[in-house]
């Protein structure tokens, strides 16, 4: 899928009832869009309705500017649902934290530089200076904020600051190893895509590694889910797994996991960043 | 592998140090073994070393039931080994426990008519009589004991007991909804194997399908483990995963669980038999 | 997904057009169908239009045998449809063929007897005598053809009668070692689902996992598919893959395979079964 | 495992026979040497025996400049062997093949960069000029040979010439989008890395995607072998999979696609780099 130029994304979950389908579509081409993309989904045992729409605007007869409002009125009330509209036309606008591991930073980097996402990224932030110089070879401005338990409130305040002054969309947690605290989450719901370096629920908070490897596990992973106020329970929007053995030490899960880490994440941004992701009751539905 | 007619098994274990491969396979060599298979390991992280190592009898100096005696006066001791001798020659002898879900045992018993496995199945346990039938189909002994939370001590002296009696070198709980008490597990320490229908630690205890669903976890799995004492916390031997989906009812999970749990269940149950499994700290080496 | 009692089940595929979908959900939605599962793909590369749609017939008010006469007539012949119904109240008629090999048909047979699959299986038709006391232990008549060069076309006319007196709607290769004519593909176009032991295209034809060991791949697999007058090339329903390495012998190669290769073929057949299969220019599509 | 500072590596294969295992530990034991990682394996097919051993070399006997006559002198020639010794003293130079497409060529630079591998790359030859910017940021000299049909042989005498004249251990096809001619080929055997954007034997040659789709395969992959003379007939060092289905289109195909190939070809790499590769009848043992 490529995120085309001029469409409108609708997003939308409500409780399953007859007709809701019918009626999106019908609001969409009865006002002559030209619908190219379309999934939906029904999750049998909550018994609710998921859709994402995708439409030409090119003649569409509602100006861009009122389509919220006027699907709102028209079939959002109706059905109870909650929805978001997205125009591709508008360029995604992303945030990096990252401390000192080079893996996910330099990845996310890479697909920005070479064009496979079509993103800007108006600052990166960080608790060490390691990475200042590898920020402004890509061009990006870098912004050092050091962390201790004296300063952290201060520090995410500013943090949030710059992310709100910079019209932020999706900032990326490339392995920053601080935790946040609540006023960073709560700024922006479901607007921050961590990576968690194991197969959560398994091996929750620090050094999973070394958690796994006394555990005996025959599967590692990775996942990247959005942060929320609860460490590591937000809802996961990508995981993949890679089968380990006892030949395998501590520094070869991570070796190994740092290649699993970079791709999962980049998964998740890509779901996000084409809004894919529906969220309900701390679950996703991706429609890749 | 196959497993081999008249071959000697050694498994062994000891904290690493220099010269131990040189002085096993010595051994074997300089008593006119003919060594088909040798793994060795050394978890670099615990600084501990492994091996599985396995020849034939045919022109070996040292007569079978000496092998052992020898082995420990003239290496074991030395090296402050753990090991276990086996015979190919002896075929093993199996019980399977089971409790209403039918995809494990109709799997087990598969293998074992249709000669995948070379082993005795001397009885079958279960608390329920459904599967009564099934067994004497293919010609096994069925024992029925019901399971109250007033006779479950009794009923399990019985299992013992019998086990017992009929010499039983491997218990498989193909699905057994019962938690084994104290008394069970310690009288068959490393001789039981459990598949649990999750990815442990992942989900542990009852009805991790729901729980997967509720977490919204992007894969689920099975893992077969020896039971001990504490539930679910056994060394595990084997694991799978599939991906799931929003479009994953909680049924099509369980659906799907099913056959990654009786595959799980038969790749672990191959592993002990064929002699493959070393422990250590609760953590398993599986030579394959 | 289960197997729902008194619904229809539509599956459909035509050229992409405005309003196709809003279309057929209107038909069913009009006529007082209540849609409990709706699936749709639009392949953009060919631009085609696939759907399934599955509706209780309790309250319809389209008679169920009229249903296909009147979607051909408002719906089908406008978009230049090719469509299928079903009625999930008719229960599936099963021919097993297989030859030497257990782990298919004592599988397939496992599903059948335990309920997994609610279905019917009237015959097993062999090459061979092997399975006869298996077949008749799990109730099935049992049809021994016996092939050689010179009797394959009368035998195969035998068996292709027998299939259409017993009104079979799917036939399983479990594993069957001999080439189908054409008379026989041709006789039962996508109703023979085969299992190949390897990820085709790579490795078609006789002996892979010796092919594949000789090649050195990292991975090996196995493959379902629609049988057709070209040996290996009918459409991919299902496939899996598992990880190999200089570790595996043959022999182990064949221990792996033929767990996939079961688990495998009950995908593709699950699939068939609950008319989930849509075919576009030898390509599959799979709602689940 | 980490590439130790001051180890002798041994790979070495020959035709299986009694007391190899013994007779090498023997000849690095017994000269002081400290065994710190030990592998071995015998294709039972072939009945073939291949090690390899890493020992520390502060404390061994024989001057590191000899080892290799001693070796040949005292086992090699005994067991009939083909062997070869490294020193995990030297850093390896590694020399980048690219045309146009980004996204090995990132991830290689990153991983150089970062050290995450101890490497160094004197020079990154394309037949592109686009990634000349890149290289140089990187601070790595970038070779432009546009290649035509008629200049090919002369330009790549040229490449010959530079890689030879940097000393260069292992050259990477980053996706490098020409042919290869023999003489290259044959100047570097087994040192020429490349990666295919399928899973081999499948789908050789130009465009796998488009081949995939059309033949409607459930899973892709990418593979990562030693460049020969035979296109994409090389022995394969490392291979990954991933499902497809009909939700993908091939631009999908391609976008997924490009994570594994990087990933593979970044594994392959490792283990090239690593000393982990034997080759034998165009097959590979990955020691890891």
């Amino acid at each position: 899928m490529k995120i085309a130029n001029d469409t409108a994304i609708l997003l939308a979950h409500c409780p399953d009832a007859k007709g809701i389908l019918h009626a999106v579509t019908d609001f969409v081409l009865s006002n002559n869009g030209n619908i190219i993309k379309l999934d939906e989904h029904v999750d049998e045992d909550e018994s609710h309705f998921f859709m994402r729409v995708q439409w030409e605007l090119s003649d569409f007869n509602i100006p861009k500017e009122k389509i919220g409002e006027y699907f709102e009125t028209l079939i959002g009330q109706k059905y109870e649902m909650k929805w978001e509209l997205h125009l591709s036309s508008s360029k995604p606008r992303v945030a990096i934290f990252v401390s000192k591991y080079p893996h996910c930073i330099y990845d996310l980097l890479s697909r920005y530089e070479s064009k496979e996402w079509n993103i800007d990224i108006p600052l990166i932030i960080s608790n060490h200076e390691k990475f200042q110089g590898l920020a402004e070879r890509f061009g990006i401005p870098f912004h050092y904020f050091p962390i201790s338990k004296d300063n952290k409130k201060d520090q995410e305040l500013k943090e949030i600051a710059l992310i709100k002054e910079h019209n932020i969309d999706l900032v990326i947690l490339a392995r920053y190893m601080q935790i946040l605290s609540h006023q960073m989450t709560e700024a922006f719901p479901m607007s921050i895509i961590n990576i968690h370096h194991s197969s959560l629920p398994a091996f929750a908070g620090a050094n999973p590694y070394k958690a796994a490897f006394t555990r005996g596990v025959k599967f590692m992973g990775a996942t990247a889910h959005y942060a929320t106020v609860d460490l590591d329970e937000g809802p996961i929007i990508a995981q993949d797994v890679f089968p380990i053995s006892h030949r395998d030490s501590i520094s070869d899960m991570k070796r190994k996991g740092r290649d699993i880490e970079k791709i999962v994440l980049a998964k998740a941004v890509w779901a996000h960043l084409n809004h894919n992701v529906l969220i309900y009751k701390n679950r996703t539905v991706i429609f890749d």
